[in-house]
């Protein structure tokens, strides 16, 4: 292709609202504009990778089995109620009246979908299992969209979704799923992670999440040093690396004042107790108050040791609810407690207790006296208080042990570009989606359902290989494997072997794009340093008349002189 | 491909809800599934068929200069204020708010967003022309989806923008794209008809549309029988094959009572004057009434002989309005007329007259006297009424004569499946699109847009290709080009010669789907003569012992009996 006839424009400076670096290339390339916060159109480059990224993915899953669809954007209501997801989803799911005044939603995801689109078709469990994708527009109503593609509202996704008689046969198919999306990470040729992870609403028992290694990445990602085990920081489990088992004899119970003192630094620098050995005490509600229809308190105590980080989805998943329980405002801990946040305690509490593990280790520790500047010394469990559960609800951290062996957990930045669930009868169920088994008897599909961020993905490559000068693209997915600086457009030799280097490359089945602006060479080759194609051919006159043209790999800038009769031997396919 | 592994359901029965051919077909042959009212999911056949669609769009745009881009489908309402359509577009827009209370709409055209994709981009004329498109699913609110694909909700649409730097070279654009579109449906293999037409809501000043021909089609079409003339209704010029000019002296006006004649067909019966003598008499608002900023009643008569039939988009043209005008309602007529509309006539008005160029040649002509139950006769322009204007404001029809030689125009039902609108500088004025032309001076852009409905010219293409089995596929977009009734599944040397044929056509650049279900022959048979691929291979252990396998054209069901050695020479590419 050549520039002058395409629409690449590429700029000096990124926008202000550009806070990492793929965001600000992205812009700065020309690959992506935005057209309002969220909302990007995508131009001939970004397309061009996107598509290449597409077809990787259509070929590994054809190959596994798959069957291509492609699903509606806009759903009716009646269809998300039959799940309860009308409601569950929260504000992120984009509802609207119709002309008509019947109610609608703008895809999210597309389980719901799915299902009528297979039930009543699958009659016999003859026809399992099955496994049906779609690469789809989304929309979530993101509050404050953010990092370009990364978090934006519209976005393209490939979902797919598997359908099993039982459930031996959907663990096996989610092992297919899970070695397609290994399949295509390699292919793109990144580095990246499959982690536990949670499985959020979308629900499910078992879930990986694919994450490529960056570090403007969202997530926390804690990776065994000596095992694969690897785990998103929302579930890795929290096991000291050294117990803290105190053999202290129990004390007695005594009342001392700490005026002031609100927070867990205030009260190890006044007592001289280390923050590990203290307790903090923190209040929830244990319902979705998000939910308008269940707004009420339900209060619960959480306690942590004091150097710890509560791990809001565990505490989620112990509670069984939907979304992260939110914390009691100030008055509502008064209320429970009689006191002021920064002077309460497990001792003498009317509402549930959830102790960290980490807790039950310690004696004799300080915690809050439930009555404004007082804390209580010698407290010990359980002779003075009782505990609910004792549970893992704290964030581990890089330096824990690793929990499936004697290594200690190395913590990573990851972005998520994939993600895999096995979901088991949840949708078909409620969906009343059933098949007729061996027996003839009505049975609900075992579901699977897997998602890679198609757009997201392409930035995501970009976050995690570029150097100060650009982008440098993974060949697998660049939006052409070569640029050719054509220095001397009005020169016919230089022309003339431009077109000839250019059909090479085009019969070795590689995509070229030659920059044919009439501009200088030291502007050309910053755009080509900008736009980051894995190869740099550089033709013109002066190198010509020593039979020489450039040959530049973007990635190592490692640069060579080579015979213009050569140069396209030495251009590797992905 | 195997048909166990893909997901293809056939039905017996349509849904009552599809009323014409194409959509019954289309669900019949699992191509569809409704989700909602004009939403349906396209399954894996049809998706395999607007790919290929999409793939011949591509090519014949890209190798003329078009650069396909991928624009939001979710645009924000400052944009659409900037050309007045967020108003002017009507209840076809959805609207709707997000959750920070910010409007947005669903794309159901993106003139907007392109220009806002290039503006403040392409600053010198020396960047031009451009020619810009995407492959994009577009949302209408339509009140009453039907047809299936034919009038969706949501549908794919491939649009196409030109900038130019002036009125001749934009001029140069239409052309290359009216010419890429025939090349496009040249390439389709069907019959259309490329005709004049209106260009709505989009603006414009020239423009065509590519009408696929098909009795179930929504357009008229009138073509003449002797020139290339070709013309949708809305816009046909109407001039009568034989001219009506009436030589009678002028008589004197003369009112009679007509008790209980509210029509021209009633008035006809009672005085014995041909309808085509008579003059209907008929009242709008000349203004668009269903902008809420512009409600008030601003009556005009509309005059036409008794047979004609009154053309909105003429009426509407003459008036230059974005919509077609509204009828006045009986209350409304007799607020202007005093008389019930059955008793109206053009004597007395107060109002401005539009009189179709049909009535001028009658003369002593009745009309209603503007009093109920009472007619005038002899009645003659210009001496009794005085006329506005003299235009052509009915719809032409088959016989009349063709505007361009002496032929007739013959009339044809259409699918408009492609339309090119040449539209100046309606939008970059708007939005501020300029480009500093070879003087340094900022010029607005001379744009073009051109579309093309994907989903809807795939049904289209079965609307026009069917017979009373199932769906005769243009090659080019057959979801296969061959279907392999493999009948004896478990016959291992019908396996054998199965897979080397199909290894074969797959060599030879063909798609290949083999049916190797359970089933009867019979019942393989209906269903492959219901999905429509061009050719029909079956593959049986009986033939075999003969050295036969059986090829069979779908469109006209010619079968000959081959050896597996040749068969797939035989068969051709699209």
């Amino acid at each position: 292709m050549r520039w002058s006839q395409s629409h690449i424009y590429t700029l000096k400076e990124a926008p202000s609202d550009a806070e990492i670096p793929s965001h600000k290339l992205m812009i700065r390339a020309g690959l992506i504009k935005k057209l309002a916060p969220g909302l990007y159109t995508y131009g001939p480059l970004a397309l061009r990778a996107i598509r290449k990224f597409e077809n990787i993915i259509r070929q590994e899953l054809d190959s596994r089995g798959g069957t291509e669809i492609l699903m509606p954007i806009v759903h009716p209501r009646e269809l998300w109620e039959e799940t309860n997801r009308w409601e569950e989803m929260g504000a992120g799911l984009l509802k609207f009246k119709n002309r008509n005044e019947h109610w609608f939603c703008l895809g999210a995801t597309h389980e719901e979908a799915v299902v009528d689109f297979v039930r009543n078709d699958v009659k016999s469990y003859k026809d399992l299992p099955k496994n049906i994708y779609q690469v789809q527009t989304k929309y979530r109503d993101e509050i404050r969209p953010r990092f370009g593609l990364m978090r934006g509202r519209e976005f393209i996704m490939k979902d797919a979704y598997t359908f099993d008689a039982d459930q031996a046969s959907a663990l096996k198919s989610y092992d297919v799923m899970y070695n397609a999306y290994k399949a295509i990470f390699d292919r793109l040729g990144v580095k990246y992670r499959i982690v536990q992870a949670d499985a959020g609403n979308i629900g499910g028992s078992q879930t990986h999440e694919f994450q490529l290694l960056a570090d403007a990445g969202e997530d926390s990602l804690l990776v065994s040093d000596t095992t694969d085990f690897a785990a998103n920081i929302e579930v890795c489990p929290a096991i000291d690396s050294i117990a803290h088992v105190s053999h202290e004899a129990p004390k007695e119970i005594e009342k001392f004042a700490t005026p002031g003192l609100k927070t867990i630094a205030d009260l190890s620098k006044s007592t001289g107790v280390q923050e590990k050995d203290l307790v903090k005490t923190l209040f929830f509600s244990s319902n979705d108050r998000t939910n308008p229809k269940d707004t009420s308190l339900k209060p619960i105590c959480v306690l942590l040791r004091g150097s710890d980080e509560l791990n809001p989805i565990k505490l989620k998943n112990v509670l069984k609810l939907t979304n992260a329980p939110l914390m009691l405002t100030d008055a509502e801990v008064r209320e429970v407690s009689g006191a002021h946040p920064g002077s309460c305690g497990p001792v003498g509490l009317k509402i549930p207790i959830y102790m960290d593990t980490g807790v039950q280790g310690l004696k004799n520790v300080i915690v809050g006296a439930n009555e404004d500047g007082f804390h209580l010394k010698n407290v010990n469990f359980p002779k003075d208080f009782q505990a609910t559960q004792i549970v893992d609800i704290r964030m581990a951290k890089a330096g824990d042990k690793c929990p499936e062996s004697n290594g200690k957990l190395q913590a990573f930045r990851g972005i998520e570009v994939g993600h895999v669930f096995y979901l088991g009868k949840k949708y078909s169920e409620k969906m009343k989606a059933t098949f007729l088994d061996s027996q003839g008897k009505a049975q609900a599909f075992e579901m699977g359902c897997y998602g890679i961020g198609v757009s997201r993905t392409v930035q995501a490559c970009i976050e995690q290989n570029h150097d100060q000068d650009g982008i440098v693209w993974p060949q697998a997915i660049a939006p052409f494997d070569v640029h050719i600086c054509l220095l001397d457009t009005k020169d016919p030799n230089a022309v003339e072997v431009c077109l000839k280097i250019e059909k090479e490359l085009v019969a070795k089945g590689l995509d070229v794009l030659i920059d044919d602006r009439d501009e200088r060479p030291g502007f050309k080759f910053k755009d080509a340093d900008l736009l980051g194609m894995p190869y740099r051919i550089v033709i013109g006159k002066k190198g010509l008349e020593q039979n020489e043209v450039e040959l530049v790999i973007r990635r190592t800038k490692e640069v060579s002189k080579v015979s213009p009769d050569v140069v396209s031997s030495l251009v590797k396919r992905a």
